[in-house]
């Protein structure tokens, strides 16, 4: 077996421990007799197991009591609905246009309430985080909305980034930086990630959504989109995405036993980010496309400037065993999606394949 | 390691198999370097899993070319809503109610249709496949919904229980009999259910749709609850529940190549509740609920009249390492669910304890 350095945008790479520790109990969990995948979901092990993740999870991040944790199915997507369909009051909401995840958020809720866009970032194909001016924001928005990290354009909100609405919602898309850095959550209303970043596969979505912004809904919202039920259920309704779930408690026990919690993360995040800037703003060949302020450490988009060339050194980086090196098909170029699970070496190997491909190449 | 027989209704039972090769390739499949939860969904590598587990799917079940398979996330629950919101065109719908799961899916159709109720078993709390008086049918619904198998009463339409609703789409939900047996799927309009039946896990959920009833919606439908939308996407508008859809490529090639396909499963299925159904029908001890002509081959509920004494039998069951035979809450006694990856062994086992706990006990 040769495993590969995997810079995909998501899914992405998974702590090789966390697989091999799903390998194991995989026909037997802890004594069970079964695998996680065919427990009922009403048995007090499955239970066990849920209720740890979410501790877990509350433990990492720091989530105040008054936060409910709820497991989902559908992704961002679907909270591109949910959102609107269960926060709407005045029937306005803000939204930062910062890429294509915002925007379609924003389609989104316009189905269901007037969208009022505060800020842009398309003038440059969203290389930045646009300076936002509170005398545009709506008075009476029901909530104001921001993607924390754009995956597709590589850019991240920094703190100071971060809009103060005072006493509206900050409702945030963090799918692709949750778990990778420090947040304070109490400085939002909801905060929802897919978890196929940073947290483990596909197929379950986590909310973390303040008590007072679950509420009753107009009857025709379905049942399945509706926060409180899910709430009141401790999400499971239905059939929750048991498997996924149990991904993530192990992903989270990594994240506090091996590598020692969040703020240690974001040290390692920031080195191995650090590292590939550094080499990118003193490549002769290589460019970054996003301005240093609005810089995420997660998704690093970068050029040649020479689309055969891009093409070239993404094949080539595959045969190296650097693979999913292509940038989003709506950008080019190249983007190195470093999440929580990619090891220092990754990034290394990565840099010592540009610098050959750049002296080969120049 | 020992493995336990898993009666439970669902999720359940996985054939050892199965979930010996997803270990196995846990960290690398296929020779890619990567786990199937780590691989990008824009992958050529995964593309090519959910396409196979959709033609393995088409091929067992003998799905006609003009009806799509949709692999979606929510469940059944999910369901409920998306059949009114995509199916709606009078206003009206047929249902006919056997059970917990069809009078949620009445409930929740009700929020955007007019729901007439051709039939229903409450009267005896479900224990019969209701007689259909066609006289009875709506002429303009704009559908008819029926449950094929009742898990928590362990009912199940015969082929002759089948309406015969002409023009009208018959909508039904499989969830605990799919794969169980052959299905003339012409004869449907659509055909939903949960994988962690008979499937796969829990977190992916199996559309069968007839070509005709893919059609655009209201624009207040959520984009993520459109049909047309995953039809048009490959079902893929957004990341899939891509592990899910993998464990359902497996189990359909174990279906395929180890039992043979649906038809010989249909001969283990029939031989396994036959066992079963013959020893209540002889027990002094142990009573089947359900009328006779209306017995499930996946879900066996029984009961010994006494509460204490079926008490007693779930928890010496499961120190013998018979598990997961507790009835639902809202029936009570004992549910032995048999699903495909049931073994006739465990079947055995379960009569064979039966016998002493009837002769320790009478």
């Amino acid at each position: 077996m040769s495993r590969v350095y995997n810079f995909s945008a998501g899914p992405s790479m998974l702590p090789q421990a966390v697989l091999e520790k799903a390998a194991s109990e995989m026909l037997d969990y802890q004594g069970s007799g079964q695998s996680v995948m065919e427990m009922s979901h009403r048995s007090k092990t499955y239970q066990a197991i849920i209720d740890e993740a979410e501790a877990l999870l509350r433990e990492v991040l720091n989530i105040p009591d008054n936060y409910k944790v709820l497991f989902l199915q559908g992704g961002g997507s679907t909270q591109f609905a949910m959102i609107p369909l269960n926060l709407k009051k005045n029937g306005k909401a803000d939204y930062v246009i910062t890429g294509q995840w915002a925007k379609k958020a924003a389609a989104e809720a316009r189905k269901y309430l007037d969208v009022n866009v505060v800020a842009s970032s398309a003038d440059t194909t969203f290389t930045y985080i646009p300076k936002l001016d509170p005398a545009t924001f709506s008075k009476d928005a029901d909530y104001f909305y921001i993607c924390l990290n754009n995956t597709i354009y590589g850019t991240h909100y920094s703190p100071e980034q971060l809009p103060d609405t005072g006493d509206i919602p900050l409702v945030t898309d963090a799918s692709s930086c949750i778990l990778s850095e420090p947040m304070d959550v109490s400085k939002f209303g909801l905060i929802f990630a897919g978890a196929q970043k940073n947290m483990g596969p596909a197929g379950v979505t986590v909310v973390i959504i303040r008590d007072d912004l679950i509420r009753e809904v107009p009857e025709t919202v379905p049942t399945m989109l509706t926060y409180k039920i899910h709430a009141d259920n401790g999400s499971m309704y239905n059939t929750p995405p048991c498997y996924s779930i149990y991904m993530v408690k192990l992903v989270l026990e990594w994240l506090k036993n091996d590598i020692g919690g969040v703020e240690k993360m974001h040290e390692i995040n920031k080195a191995k980010a650090a590292k590939l800037y550094e080499f990118l703003d003193n490549s002769k060949l290589f460019k970054g496309t996003v301005e240093k302020d609005s810089r995420s450490l997660m998704n690093v988009p970068f050029v040649t400037g020479d689309k055969d060339l891009d093409a070239k050194f993404v094949a080539e980086a595959a045969k190296a065993g650097l693979v999913n090196l292509k940038g989003h098909r709506t950008v080019g170029g190249m983007r190195a999606s470093i999440y929580n699970a990619m090891p220092m070496e990754g990034v290394d190997a990565l840099i010592d394949f540009m610098k050959k491909f750049e002296a080969e190449n120049a």
